[in-house]
């Protein structure tokens, strides 16, 4: 197959070689990122003067028929022109002739592929940051439907303390919160243009970059040549962020597993949600929160291929950069496809209350609340502390709960307890006592939720 | 679409759920596996009167048919039947009738998977292993054809010491033998045969699992149910042999780069194997190293995403562990791609000698040799070392070369010198001399070759 | 401070730059080998003829008197010379003066070091074997106390079918068994003998590296000088081994954890085997198992380190490779630690067999078995799944258990269910059912258990 | 030991498990901000009315005192006491009695450690900026010198078109100008108030997180208590943002090495700045740029460490998170060094410019020119890529360079070529040629650096 670069060389690339080096069966989907851009390109250079209005209108008006007929399923794409942006070009110039043999004036496919990821991830990460606001939605759609809802909070998986249902999803949503924020600041050094660095040294040819980045909607230009064609950064950092994400749904999944167990039994996630066994026909598996747990290592995964990929390259260009591609794509997919089946899934669980409510009024969950009495009674922190590990002790060995124990016995672990104690511990009492900003108090969960509305 | 376990459930699954937890579209790979393990399993519930013979046959013959009908591109895969397991059973059911439900008998698609795996990745490590064997062939090839001719041995980068081109590669060659070694080792994990483990207990049927094993060629079957559906260290242990390998493989092509280019100039991969520039013209790149280099990133990636995926899941099968399969599949076309298109690289490489030869005689790579000269005379290696370095200092303020000194320039160093120092840190000399089993003398050389074959 | 190795240079090394390079903060633990493999160099040099009788027994005393030293705490390790070879080799010219100058002779650090981490990882890899078996052993413990004792068997989280205590803790054994395994085919490419290859290209004097093998006992002598130098496979392949071993403490551990909560409840960690809140008086914590299960990462991390560091290095020697070290011992540390700590603390767990009896009964876990009935009684097994499936959805619906349902209502399922249904769904007599090899009846595990001691 | 959580305890805390989980040797070094965070506390305590003045005042001088005695090494850290905050509390009790037992009122340890966390990286990110700004300083110093300095700008290391160093070394400024930007993005994530969280519900006291806030210097308090105590995402961006560092780092890393290389030798690095061999008297290794290639893979390492160590963590705190502060601690100690070693190692660089111009000149790097001459007199690009692939290859047969063909010659390649060319394609030329923005052109070049200044 002959290439368009073939000048100088004499022998014809080994068809292993075309194969193994081709990137088309993946870049393909960069077409429509790749015909905008080229687009531009060439208004660009008719704009200065490069191309005469005829030639602008004929390229123009190619790439667009190019666009149709890939959408359309109507474009072969040939492994034997390596990527998308040689498929495109040379079909280019089968369709028009002469003027599409100029489209490449002034570029190179270094700073070309540079400008499609980056109209890639800018569109995606809009995508991706709407994903998240329609999952942040489903988790305030829940925390106001349970602002009433009492469960047992943990630490170490062991019940710490009661908090509110409602305060203990809204952790996620500030965990969602920073992941949008963390994707919104990886834009600023996506969105910038690369086109006309092309090959790493710029051109000699009088383009105007400014007007390409105008025509494609980018508020600045790149400043330096090589690192333009060089730098991978915004796909690391992007995938990174994916990474970050991908742990908080890895969490909020854990969770939802525990609590669909039978042991737990908080929740029931709707059939429609589940899937069944082969053989077992008691079955039903929480597989969407399994498989977002478990996708979360390809996550990890492809951030740490472009973190060794792009380790202790040379400037500039290199090929092993082909690589950022697969890893790149599949982490948007996956972040999506995750985001937006919970965004779903959220809708379809169920909790049961009483099992919730009930699990946390066990387990001596008040007895910080049991501790904080005594220091307002005038002891220090440390000794409350003790007592109230004492207390906890002997009604362990006794099998009873705190409500179990008379003043009297009270009295004898601290002549501070008066009767007020047993409100005091209740665990109504103890949620809405935690009126500290950010507390799970309804009243400062409310608040939140206000003002995040 | 209705599923083969919907007994229990009351509502269909959700598309969209459908979609993200099918695996079909990546396990369909899997399906000559899971057809070989079938007719096995079928088999032996045939011999132990679970089935009958007209049942077993009718069973036999339909699995027959689908292999045909997948291999013939006529078998419709469906999401809907999530995964290949299902895909074929539910089409031997539609075709053979009733006793095409009685094939999952004592079995679960836990179990069954697991015999997948092993039964694909047994499959494959002998077809990697080849791979490894005709690239050490290659190898084996250069060093033969180079047994006189000299380049520079590095250390740091820096010129070091002059050594045989035949050393330098059989370095390589050392390597992919360990490479060999490792993947052996781990066929003595994935060669064992967990099927009749069932969902995760085992089954009261009275199976035959002995036989499976004998029918697979599995020299022995797994000792632990739980285990069996549980464990995925052998796809672990492999990615990580196969991290090594390319690791091993980034490393011959840091070199190969570093050779093809002007500065170093040593070889010139054939035109074919390369490819060029879509804006510079006089460009001739060693793209094939360099991906091979890139994808080392990828293959690192892939072992990190199943280290992450298997963390702290709780026995035995998890859905997450779904998950393991794409990581690994890519791993293996990419070992295997590489590994074949270096063998037939290393056929394309002209080794330019006089220039390799020219720069091992540059750089004062006899150093060592010099100060071993005044070992053997009786001076402290410390003393001689000092000596040899304040001759290379005066040498390069000077702008020369040991072969510029005379003899009473050299004695002002050292009065141990004689006439046949000059002799001694000839290069060839530096290398015949370095006769220590393993070193780079010829005689050492090719002993190893001899030994090798 | 001065070098051995300043003769070339004109300007003593910066501050700053020797505290950067400098690894003897970390790699004076290697003492003991560097040592050892010195004291055989030099006996070596001696039995050659290089040293004298009177140089080799100087040498060797020396040597003994630093080990003693440093085991005393009375060496001074200094910054400025770099590394533990450096620091011996000083202080031993400055006590025996000229002959200590002899003993670098005939080889490198690059060998050295080598040398110095074979012989370090073949000690640690023999404790950590130890650690496994010990472990291994905890577990034979708990398994032959529980053969009666029944649990939930859990897929997906999800109570699947009854197994036996001791089934399950054997799952583990399995998995140790072959962490041991890969450990000890590490071994195969650990013990082998590099010195001798010198900087890179082996030494002109004549040295006997197969004498020095048979004083260190090593099998093998490396057979590429290259190789030898530049080879850090063997720290990969054990980093790799010991994150497969952590993946598997790591899972462990989440159990340990699940099971420690109030949910859960089937365990009781030894209270000296937690600790507790500084602000919650109530709280016990299973931080062991959470720490082992954070440390995992860890792990992880040190393997990728390694993969990163060694990623398209050139050969052969090069100073990243000093960055193996750290990452290797915070991996033997960490791993003989973890081992250790759980050999202990299974001994410190106290099982709640009501309870863990208890939760094997509920949820329908012997649904398979029904549907294992209903096959024996000559029903397809796809039919006998959907017949008990929607059993299974009558019982929820109607809040009832199997047992609880009479025979007329089973037989509107399936008139093929007689009397005995009841007995064959017994918890009991569905686990003594798993005949099939590696199931979870009492009679496999036993043969197991018998197997294994 | 006795523990300051012990009353629920009716065991001691074994050994072993106290130096399995205490923290104390390396979160010592949290000291600073621990006591930093106490003082601020125990104000709002005091100015709440929680605390009398007389309590305060003790707290606070006891808290300053102990600050001295660790700062002047007096201080005994006990591992029994488990962490940092243990150790000072204790010691605040056995000096000031009873009032130092009320400190810990209204926290826990959990938001303790996040506030402390917070408190050090945030300095810590202040340190790195500063250590990146002056990296960037020095090679702005670079950029300046050398604005007239020629070489091979390289493509797939090949040559590719010539350059101005100061545009080459700029590309490293852009890429630390991002890692600036990300470690600033980071810090609005990080510089948010976490205490008064409690242990995870926040606290029934009537403290103010504001005034905290505010004496602390923080602009935000966190908004959700369970969050607040669990949230890492702040080390983990850290971490991500370090490795991107790193990255860039080991890319000039590896351009120092070759450039360094007999075979490149554009540079010479100072001796100070290097290290010689044990071995090899002539070796000058340029071990900073190798340690510095290597250390990237620590800090990778430590980056999947902290993502795996969180990876389905449930809500809220969990043990495992104690394993944040070792990988962040030698990131952050590692990021600082290499930072500071390399804004001194640039000073100490002689660039041996003959050379590199010379390099320039060589391998037809003003092909492009010569295609873009053609490209301005009418010709498509894609026909004149085609011609100037031909003379090159031509020149190569030939052993010519492009200067060494007449214009006849050239004319026979196309006959739009006239005397011009010659001056078109010098090196010189071609570089002030790329004006376009960005390009390497002196003009460019120097408006970027004025835009920087």
């Amino acid at each position: 197959m002959k290439k368009l670069w073939e000048g100088r060389f004499s022998e014809d690339t080994d068809r292993l070689v075309e194969e193994f080096t081709a990137s088309i069966s993946f870049d393909k989907r960069l077409y429509k990122y790749d015909i905008m851009g080229s687009i531009a390109h060439c208004k660009m250079l008719g704009r200065c003067g490069i191309l005469n209005k005829e030639e602008t209108k004929k390229i123009v008006n190619g790439l667009e028929n190019i666009e149709k007929e890939i959408e359309e399923g109507e474009f072969e794409f040939d492994t034997g022109l390596e990527d998308i942006h040689m498929n495109i070009e040379k079909r280019l110039i089968d369709e028009i002739g002469d003027p599409g043999g100029k489209l490449h004036t002034g570029r190179s496919r270094n700073d070309q592929v540079a400008l499609d990821m980056r109209l890639y991830l800018r569109d995606e990460i809009q995508e991706i940051i709407k994903g998240i606001k329609e999952l942040k939605r489903s988790i305030i759609r829940i925390a106001k439907k349970n602002v009433d809802t009492i469960m047992p909070g943990y630490t170490h998986l062991q019940r710490a303390q009661p908090v509110l249902v409602s305060h203990h999803f809204l952790a996620y949503f500030e965990m969602l919160d920073r992941d949008e924020e963390r994707f919104k600041d990886s834009l600023k050094r996506i969105n910038v243009m690369p086109l006309g660095s092309a090959a790493l040294a710029g051109t000699s040819l009088p383009i105007d970059r400014d007007y390409v980045a105008s025509l494609l909607n980018f508020p600045k230009i790149t400043t330096n040549s090589i690192d333009s064609v060089s730098d991978r950064d915004f796909t690391i950092e992007f995938c990174a962020a994916a990474s970050i994400l991908m742990m908080h749904l890895s969490r909020l999944s854990e969770e939802l597993i525990l609590w669909s167990s039978s042991e737990f039994n908080f929740i029931e996630i709707g059939d429609s949600f589940c899937t069944g066994s082969s053989i077992m026909p008691q079955k039903k598996n929480p597989d969407v929160p399994e498989l977002v747990r478990g996708k979360t290592g390809k996550i990890y995964g492809n951030l740490f291929s472009l973190l060794t990929m792009m380790k202790s390259l040379p400037l500039a260009y290199n090929r092993d950069m082909q690589e950022d591609k697969r890893p790149l794509f599949d982490t948007v997919d996956t972040v999506k496809a995750s985001l937006n089946i919970y965004s779903r899934l959220l809708k379809e669980i169920k909790l049961k209350k009483d099992e919730m409510s009930n699990a946390a009024s066990k387990g001596f969950t008040t007895a910080t609340d049991m501790s904080d009495y005594l220091v307002k009674k005038g002891l220090p922190f440390r000794e409350t502390h003790k007592i109230v590990g004492e207390i906890v002790k002997y009604c362990i060995n006794k099998n009873k709960r705190f409500e179990d124990l008379g003043l009297k016995k009270m009295k004898e672990f601290s002549d501070l307890f008066e009767d007020d104690i047993f409100r005091y511990i209740k665990v109504e009492n103890s949620i809405n006592g935690k009126m500290s900003k950010g507390g799970t108090s309804g009243k400062e969960v409310l608040k939140r939720i206000a003002e995040i509305e």
